[in-house]
């Protein structure tokens, strides 16, 4: 049993945002309260930038009510980054630490972050401060090793599906005319929320016909020839696409569609600071390639004259690009989802009291039926950097659709319904933190 | 007093879905069910082309747990088409009508199947056969003529509106990052839904910070100029733009867009029966203007060298295109809206009984606070191919947002929530009817 740590706590969170991220923190912070070890808890703005800039806010200052709709606010309220922490700003942040007691840190993020806190763990063991770093995963694109799942994930995929499913109906209702409907969904380099559009689908004529998934290179002929095929068996053919689409020589479509773009003088597609690409445009790519390249003659279905329609005429073709609403949309969050972002916040502070450090916090799921899920501690180093593929065995012998395994293993993630509180219009009412920012104590940081 | 009349009634719907384009053809049908004198009760798969194929079904035949669930179920489960009726085929839907003995034709629908209705409505009355046609409003669109405001509306703008405030805290919350977050709302030559943006923002600092209404003329140089301005007052701007945005030439910057495509064989903008054109492509032609155009220089916001951006780096900027997705959100529908679009339905059997034809059912307001509005009976003349823009009050002085007037008039329309029934997986479980087709009498329809 370790002595219980005395001094201060920050709370910063990292990455792409989840319906979920601040129900991680509310559990943080509400535990952490907990304890009179734990003096002031500071909420770090904009993650690690935040903490680099020495721009710190108690969360002691925020009213009761914005805490309490931490449990159900979207995107990040302390405030996200996408930033590489670089050699020579490990010091600063010590010193930063070191100026206002810092000993707790909770970072909730992906595998860049997790990367961000083993840093400082083990920078501040070689350096004999005494501090505690602990990470909660988070990520809707699910694709964090180690881990059953990850906060953030049953949210974005019950979204995924709900909305998938409306699309599908709204394309069959108009289905006298055929056409191919297109959803584009995140993950970079996993096909975990490609796969939960599956879910949307109970009988094989409902949408989605086709997901395309990252973990298959794409091969434009192929694709088209076997979207002909589906065409010639269905009037409306709905494809899931994943935004991280690439074909065998590793391109994204997403780049292949910027490339379309006359005078691409166009900036080489946006990165951020870890060097990756801004994506979406794998939906728009497939859109341009159908219109240009399938004709009504080419699928045989009905039209029946009724259009117009030339044999040589395109297959029509329209696309939804949800893009950052998979990620935020609260107002439809899986109960399980945002009760098991709050305990392995929870988990990460009972951890980090007795003395934990350099781990971050995962679900260990317990069983399937009835279904149970544990937090559970995971080696930084084991998480960072690194992504988790969608298994095989969670894609059907087709490549174009879900396993029945990965039915099972997504079923319970999705489960129950949180009820966001009203505003005036019938809105959500989401948290808003203040963030006044404490007094610095030290010179600004050197970019 | 008419003399009730005796026979069949057809139920169709037209046009793009709605979240409760169901409800209202569950009104009819439950308010139907109430008279004796009327029969069999008929669907028409695929609005008045189910009617010219001969292709109905009895809803006697449905389940009563589907029938139910029409209820909550979105797009348009009876099945909807854009069809604009030949001259020749109305003596087709006449004999159709006698052939099955329909008294009764309900159509859902907006301002193309209002023509279509009327047409009906005046052959019939010209030939001596007694039948009573009646539309019901619908569209997400909220510009059809006479009435306050059209079911179907207010659930797409409590889709809209919330969709914009998640994606707006997502933005603010990676906002280390300077960028332009583009969102695309439908409306093709009105801006009822960009409005509904904007009633997600309830400080100045809040999303949308901009909105573009199809009421105003685009003019690019302008608004680059102005979008430099509010980068320079805050890191993240976020915009809402119409799809039917158009030049002062008329052009449609989705059209524009296309152009943009290189190898533009691409065949001209995708175009539906009636002519329109296939919208969507505004905010993704904005997005590569962004990056075309504006420079982070000429933004002078703070950049800190922490991206190792350079000044002539451009703007960042992403684009949300929800599509279909804003017609269909039934997991998130304005319980105001799905009453009010059930109680159109309900009026339209009322006044049909009583022997009214000729008309559509809108809504009446009577009083905003408490509000109340009523079903009221419209010409379908008045209605016909005509479409309601903004009234200039709703937009504010700087023509890039609504106005308080905008805001009394919305805010009852989205109140109030629909518990959608849950399948197994934690999604909305939705209605599928079996239209099962009914023997057909007559030849096949000529086309």
């Amino acid at each position: 049993m370790t002595m219980s740590l005395k001094g201060n706590a920050i709370i910063a969170q990292s990455g792409g945002p989840t319906a979920v991220i601040n129900a991680t923190a509310y559990g943080i912070l509400t535990q952490l309260r907990q304890y009179d070890c734990v003096r002031t808890i500071y909420g770090a703005s904009h993650g690690i930038l935040g903490v680099l800039r020495e721009e710190l806010f108690d969360f002691s200052s925020e009213s009761p009510q914005a805490i309490e709709a931490l449990a159900w606010t979207p995107a990040a309220a302390i405030g996200s980054c996408r930033y590489k922490v670089r050699e020579r700003d490990y010091n600063r942040i010590l010193e930063v630490f070191a100026a206002h007691d810092i000993r707790y840190f909770f970072y909730i993020g992906g595998n860049d972050s997790a990367d961000t806190a083993l840093q400082v763990h083990q920078l501040a063991r070689n350096r004999g401060y005494d501090l505690r770093v602990l990470g909660v995963m988070k990520t809707i694109d699910n694709d964090l090793m180690e881990t059953d799942h990850c906060p953030g994930y049953g949210s974005a995929a019950k979204y995924v599906a709900t909305a998938v499913r409306e699309a599908g109906l709204d394309a069959e209702a108009m289905c006298t005319q055929h056409q191919v409907v297109l959803v584009e969904t995140m993950g970079r380099n996993a096909g975990w929320l490609a796969a939960a559009a599956g879910l949307a689908r109970t009988t094989d004529e409902e949408a989605p016909h086709l997901i395309l998934f990252p973990e298959r290179p794409f091969q434009l002929d192929r694709f088209l020839g076997d979207l002909e095929k589906e065409l010639r068996r269905r009037h409306v053919v709905f494809v899931a696409v994943s935004e991280g689409l690439r074909t065998e020589n590793g391109q994204y479509l997403s780049e292949m569609f910027a490339q379309l773009l006359r005078d691409s003088e166009r900036p080489e597609t946006q990165k951020d600071h870890f060097g990756h690409i801004q994506l979406g445009g794998a939906a728009a790519y497939l859109h341009y390639q159908i219109q240009q390249r399938l004709r009504i003659a080419s699928t045989r279905v009905f039209t029946a004259g009724l259009y117009q329609g030339k044999a040589d005429d395109p297959v029509r073709s329209r696309y939804n690009l949800p893009g950052t609403q998979q990620r935020n949309a609260a107002h439809w969050m899986s109960l399980t989802d945002r009760d098991e972002a709050m305990r392995c916040g929870q988990a990460a502070v009972v951890y980090a009291i007795e003395g934990q450090s350099g781990y971050t916090i995962g679900l260990k799921r317990i069983s399937d039926d009835p279904y149970r899920a544990e937090p559970t501690l995971i080696e930084l180093g084991k998480v960072a950097n690194l992504t988790r593929r969608l298994p095989e065995n969670f894609i059907d012998a087709s490549g174009y659709f879900i396993s029945d395994a990965f039915r099972r293993y997504a079923r319970p993630l999705l489960q129950g319904r949180v009820e966001v509180p009203e505003d005036e219009y019938g809105l959500p009412r989401y948290a808003r933190l203040e963030k006044r920012p404490i007094a610095k104590k030290l010179p600004p940081w050197q970019v």
